[in-house]
């Protein structure tokens, strides 16, 4: 566990999440390494799933920029988690654990994506969490207006809409 | 609650679901209703989020045709279940429920839909649970195949494909 | 699967659980089946972990009395119910899904027991469902009361227990 | 949010739960309070389940001690934390957070203790954390050695002990 301390955090960091799926594509584990280390830059926790693929990407990036990293893991074991998580936790619930992720967040940031991270975009939507979205799912339906999802073309951008578009706490 | 017993039951039933929110318009609950009773007609047992809209639709269809219901609750208390409910499972784990519907579940219909109704929807897909939409959501992603939904056009129609498509337990 | 009804069922079943562990000793796992055929004769609906042990004996003592049997799984498969389960939930939320249990039950008897088994009469009592204890665990705090377990001596008398202690559905 | 740095922490610091009611008599309110500091001035980051009462009390000596805290929270909404929480994981997932908590700690803290406190340690015995008790509930079983708490008589003890018992990772 990297020391959880960093100069960029205070009494206002929002805890945003990069949702993503565990077998990514070699350029969207890149995205997301970056989206990481921009969100730690602009002083934001970041929140995942804490296993492989987008998410240890991510926290790679955010503890390259020296940010706090937490990782909601679906397993019984720590040892799940990926090694640049500084708070794991162990939730022992699944992929249920993907409602807990879009909850804790007050923005998220879903890059590529898989059906887990379609699960956690609908939750997000669900809870009125803003979402943005590079490279990832487009969701509509007839007759009615496309899900309310932010894209972006780089992860600067997404990392930049994420931590303008964050709600404060609720 | 309902007796739960029906001649159309047996070792074989399968558990099939139906998704949709709680405040459909009304040929979306029409739709429900058809699904259920045509569901609870083919010998399976229906299963949903127990709540109103969609999910009581879907019951009281079921039960017009003698089907067994069951409802996962999100809530702590097993009155908020619509009355057509004969199985009422209080979770209290509030919308995280949705992935034990989906897990629970050999096949499900999406009628109409909600961002809840997307979480399930994004479930079953991660689980392989066959999917099959009733004016629901579309999913797609840029250079990837759109996700594996089987629309149809009518509530029998997309009964049928449920009832054909369900998996064997696993 | 067991065609799931039964004549005794009826608008009124209540759903009542027996909690117990994986590993029981002969005796329990004996005293589990007696208290399983005794509540489905009485009329009961059975809830359980739907795995092995003192749950696989339950079921079966119900389903010889004709009861209808919920296992609420742990576990991402069906596929772990034990054979005497009509009705398996398939949480994926590991013991979580102990809360699960604990809420969906009217009343709930405790057979031998485990630390999962602890967790369960804990929620129970948190939750105001009568436990009932069949050769389990004592729980106590230096000045204070007990907590309000009824203890009994047969697996006859822990089932009439439970079903004149069950609460109405709420 | 306090600001969550803290001169004591490091890679290898425990996270320790300190676990009881939310309706604490005045001197287990004193005592939870005592525990929190203690185990920050150790270097363990505090797990609670975010709320009022003990959680609250240990929250807020953690932090005299500038330590790091998290919160475990059962309900939809962070702002149920309370005011010394750094970090609160909004699981929504009602009490059966209560397995979370235990399965993240690497050791647990009963101050008094309420039913929930119960089921908290019950699943920290089911998942093999060490659980030091203060004033909290005594666990029996006829023909059986009582489950496995070290009694503590003072909050310092209690904190020296989980810091001493705190199982590695895994």
């Amino acid at each position: 566990m990297e020391q959880p301390k960093t100069p960029e955090m205070s009494a206002n960091s929002p805890i945003i999440a990069v949702i993503g799926g565990a077998n990514p594509a070699p350029e969207e584990a890149a995205a997301a390494e970056a989206v990481g280390r921009a969100l730690a830059e602009g002083g934001a926790i970041l929140i995942c799933g804490g296993r492989g693929g987008v998410m240890e990407a991510a926290c790679r990036g955010a503890k390259a920029a020296d940010g706090l990293t937490i990782g909601i893991l679906p397993g019984a074991h720590r040892g799940e988690a990926n090694p640049y998580v500084d708070i794991p936790i162990v939730t022992g619930i699944g992929v249920a654990r993907n409602a807990v992720i879009a909850r804790t967040a007050q923005a998220a940031v879903a890059v590529g994506g898989s059906y887990g991270t379609l699960s956690e975009i609908a939750f997000a939507l669900a809870f009125g969490v803003p979402v943005v979205g590079l490279g990832t799912w487009e969701i509509t339906r007839a007759g009615h207006p496309p899900a309310p999802i932010t894209y972006t073309a780089t992860p600067e951008e997404a990392a930049a809409r994420a931590l303008a578009l964050a709600r404060p706490g609720q």
